[in-house]
């Protein structure tokens, strides 16, 4: 409705982010500059940065700015152990939730073969590579619980079953079709602990 | 918790948005930089944009990234009617629900004085200056009904009072209480055309 270009755009824009329509975009834009033009510079700048900045660390594949993430970079870490997670999120709630101490491999997705997103879209040709040249111990499967979840643990659990690697999924206290992130972290780390080998 | 430093930063900037807090802040940025980082570009753009070029019409006061906004510099609007609003929302809302054809005055705000928004503030002083130095026979106040919008009107019909210029007030077909901004467009239609003068 707004005749104003710039308005306009930016009410566009705003749009990209989930859970924000065309109305609500309508009032953080006009909030932003009636009242915040600050925070919206601060954003701008923000999110310029971490486009140009942001990638994947090269080792667990998760949103970093550096060639390595902390947790890959950490030598109190044990890069033997691997735990498979969908998002940078879950990387944040198991370390928070548990006492895992090993390292973490992000798919940033899961697979969707609908979608178009297949195994090396989600970084499995990566993993793979790990498989074969370190001594992995074991792979903890962290995926949510979900359908897409569950089909991409399975799949990765195939993956690794030629490098004789003990393979784990975290156990059910995650609700069937939940998300990992919905969950409270008691639950998150009875699932985690009573995580069973995968045969 | 994330340890990433841009990624922090971009989660604590999208909490200057009204009705994010950290935890859909976060979900946001995840979506943004795993999903959807031409969103992210684009939106820092347009921001960054807005921040650079956006002001506010010289006459109106409304968000535009011109001297005047397309209102004002249209000969198609009358400019002897001017009709109050607290928001650039409102230009368009009254726009699209009645066939309103004078201009406007956007305060960017109302009359608060406990948070130090005085006259000054909602551009009060440059209003004063049409009513002396134009011709203007009729003035709208279609603050919103709530306490301040009601005392804010009250106080531009006092200000007005020694340029002799009908003043009207529009009708309580708005909630008391209520927003412009959530009203449907028929009863803010008849909130409009049933408005009174103030005496
Ligand atoms: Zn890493
Ligand atoms: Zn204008």
């Amino acid at each position: 409705m707004p005749k104003q270009e710039l308005l306009a755009e930016v009410i566009d824009a705003l749009c990209c982010m989930p859970g924000v329509g065309p109305k609500s975009a309508q009032r953080i834009a006009l909030h932003l500059f009636q009242r915040d033009r600050g925070g919206a510079e601060n954003l701008a700048k923000a999110l310029q940065m971490a486009v140009d900045r942001l990638g994947l660390c090269k080792k667990c594949r998760t949103l970093c700015e550096h060639e390595l993430c902390d947790l890959c970079a950490s030598s109190k870490r044990d890069p033997q152990v691997i735990c498979v997670v969908e998002s940078p999120a879950d990387v944040w709630l198991i370390n928070q939730a548990t006492n895992y101490t090993g390292v973490f491999f992000v798919l940033n997705g899961r697979l969707s073969p609908l979608d178009g997103i297949g195994p090396d879209e989600i970084g499995l040709d990566k993993l793979e590579q790990q498989l074969e040249s370190s001594q992995i111990t074991e792979l903890i499967l962290a995926t949510n619980s979900t359908v897409e979840g569950e089909a991409t643990a399975h799949y990765i659990a195939q993956l690794a079953l030629p490098y004789k690697v003990k393979v784990s999924r975290i156990a059910h206290g995650v609700p069937v079709g939940g998300e990992l992130e919905f969950i409270d972290s008691t639950t998150l780390a009875h699932a985690f602990s009573g995580r069973r080998n995968i045969e």
